[in-house]
């Protein structure tokens, strides 16, 4: 049944680094597998953080003294790091924010809302997470412009067919998740830009299941703007990136206004500061912004070519362990395709929520609910799903664990 | 000189919590007195975030798992503890924010930009910090209202016979920082409350100095919205809160979309989720969230009449050093004026910033230059000014460290 293992990531010397693992929650160990919704943090992250507030931390930019300008140094080296991480060119194009949520929501007001207006159209995938989908619809609202969605088949698939059918001059905005947090889907994003560009539109590309999860190019796949969240891929919680091409970041009008993000400002007139700061309003987080960097670090240690192979092989073997039982229905990619490493599903008999509880009395943790996707949910007749997602330190051992935890589920309420 | 000794706090024993005040800069001791950018963070806050990614991180709100589960507590009666801090009724009015700057932004977005129109008014302060004024200058400047400006006078007090002429029934916000980061100044805000009202007003109060040094109680001020850092209250970056009168925040449209702030969500249409998540999107700074509530428990401990009667007698006493030298200009209330912990003055031969220089050589941190208050400046004739800024593990004898090397920077200069 399992297929054959290639043991891709040393798992047992990466879980060292993280004592949240050895947890027991009603004698037994932890089995962790809610990565989508959160990765844990390995030691040199949390040490990164400690040490930040033990020997370095200050307010940052316009402090001449030394703990300043030590301060300022990492918290915009971090930048530098980050966009290396994905591909971009330096700190001119890597803004950091809260999460995913916030650069879909500053890109939506510090474009969207001053650009966008009646006939104008925002193109979106039925597959994305509310924090696009919500905050489109919002914008779309309040500017006239109108959202479509390309359609998502049974197997969890983009239709590019009707992608390319939406996606016309009227369109201004492509908004689209690059893996989706609840079928897995890898989207084709490279061919949506392009399609996108085609159209003089730009393209936004949620990264938030993918960054952490698979090497990243922003500049490979001609994303205008991308973002991403530190605590999915190691990193503290508070922080994330939003990528955006320099002449766009250049071009636009701020978002969030205040200290620091100012060059000049008198009763009646203000004038903005250099890339990246325009968008960094207010002291930053620059523990976790210092911290995400060590996360990347962490994660280029291990290699992200292998974490994704990584991933997919612990996807494969839990379709194929899932597969065993009828009354099981897995949403998105069937088995054998390439996918992010999550799975969602659910079982004829138990409400995900159910599941979910069950599961938490066997010490196994996933997530039930509809995964901030409640539409694709809707279309596919089901409110909620469960979802079990694979990070780093994850085993086969522990997919065997999820799929005894179910057996008893499903024992319980038949 | 020196006022007569009265040991407020035990400083000695505080300042064992913050191991950073024992680093060595250039051979020297670090005495640090840029309090007002950002304070130091002791050990229990620390191990909070430390312990939060070794035993509990987990995503929060939709998990059924044990992890996601005690996250979500910890993390949600941390805005219970918070809005006890500053007297608030409990967590329907604390909205977790990354810092005041977004507060400022999140009430200009969501009730500013909805509700003003030309011929409404907006009245702030000379006195007010980039943070507020930026933001409603811009989003004045967007919705056709106008801005008015308290006078500030020589002795950096609010002229209020003219707030009292310029709130009118065309205000809409009065917005005025509490205590002024420039100059000291405790303002009346609960007058300017009172007036605000007479005229069916709003007030929003930027508390990011007064949260920190003194005893706060948002009820006893009537303010509508009011807003502090963590930061700067012995807390970690990357949070702070935002109070808001329970109706008010229920009237009010959210400020950024997504996954977190939703009840119901069609491709259509949306409902908002109960406050304060209404205002909070996508996954929030969970870790930091939770540490700030270990930051308010520390500064209790300790006692808010304690520290504020500790930064008062500090001030003084630095005021008492500084008016020594006919060649220094304080800024801000006179000696033996209640005020915040804080002092900014200019030497009339050297320029800020080569004060702050110098004084970096001998280990001494302030901060040179204005403050986000740049108008503020330019009304008082001043580019900028350097500003030594007091906390919980200060001492007269670092005030006396600091008058000692502005003697040296003098001698450089001479």
């Amino acid at each position: 049944m399992a297929t054959p293992e290639t043991e891709l990531l040393d798992v047992e010397r990466i879980r060292d680094d993280f004592p949240i693992l050895e947890r027991e929650i009603g004698g037994k160990q932890l089995v962790y597998l809610d990565n989508a919704a959160t990765s844990q943090t390995p030691e040199p992250v949390v040490d990164a953080i400690a040490d930040y507030y033990r020997e370095t931390n200050a307010n940052i930019h316009r402090g001449i003294h030394q703990l300043s300008q030590e301060a300022s140094v990492a918290y915009e080296e971090a930048h530098d790091r980050l966009a290396e991480f994905i591909g971009a060119e330096g700190r001119e194009e890597m803004v950091f924010v809260r999460n995913t949520t916030e650069a879909e929501n500053l890109i939506a007001y510090a474009w969207g809302l001053n650009e966008l207006e009646p006939g104008d159209e925002v193109v979106m995938s039925e597959m994305e997470h509310h924090s696009s989908l919500v905050t489109w619809q919002q914008i779309a609202d309040r500017t006239g412009a109108e959202i479509q969605f390309i359609e998502v088949d049974d197997d969890g698939h983009l239709d590019m067919d009707h992608a390319a059918e939406l996606i016309t001059d009227d369109t201004q905005m492509v908004s689209v998740v690059h893996v989706s947090n609840t079928l897995g889907t890898i989207n084709p994003v490279g061919d949506l830009a392009d399609l996108a560009h085609d159209h003089d539109a730009y393209i936004f590309v949620d990264g938030a299941q993918s960054v952490p999860t698979m090497p990243v190019d922003v500049k490979a796949m001609d994303a205008d703007f991308f973002a991403f969240s530190g605590h999915k891929m190691v990193g503290p919680t508070g922080i994330g990136g939003l990528y955006g091409k320099q002449h766009l970041l250049e071009e636009m009008d701020p978002f969030l206004y205040g200290g620091g993000m100012i060059r000049k400002v008198e009763f009646d007139e203000t004038t903005w500061h250099d890339l990246p700061w325009k968008y960094e309003a207010g002291t930053p987080a620059i523990a976790q912004g210092i911290a995400l960097a060590e996360a990347a670090d962490y994660l280029d240690d291990i290699g992200m070519e292998r974490i994704e192979r990584h991933e997919n092989a612990l996807a494969q073997y839990a379709i194929d362990r899932l597969s065993e039982f009828d009354d099981i229905d897995i949403m998105g990619p069937s088995a054998g395709e390439q996918r992010g490493g999550l799975v969602s599903f659910t079982l004829d008999s138990v409400h995900p929520h159910d599941i979910s509880e069950i599961l938490n009395d066997y010490s196994v943790a996933i997530r039930a609910g509809d995964h901030c996707t409640q539409p694709l949910h809707d279309k596919m007749g089901k409110t909620a799903s469960a979802r079990a997602s694979f990070y780093i330190y994850n085993t086969r051992e522990e997919i065997d664990a999820l799929v005894g935890a179910l057996d008893a589920a499903r024992d319980l309420f038949r």
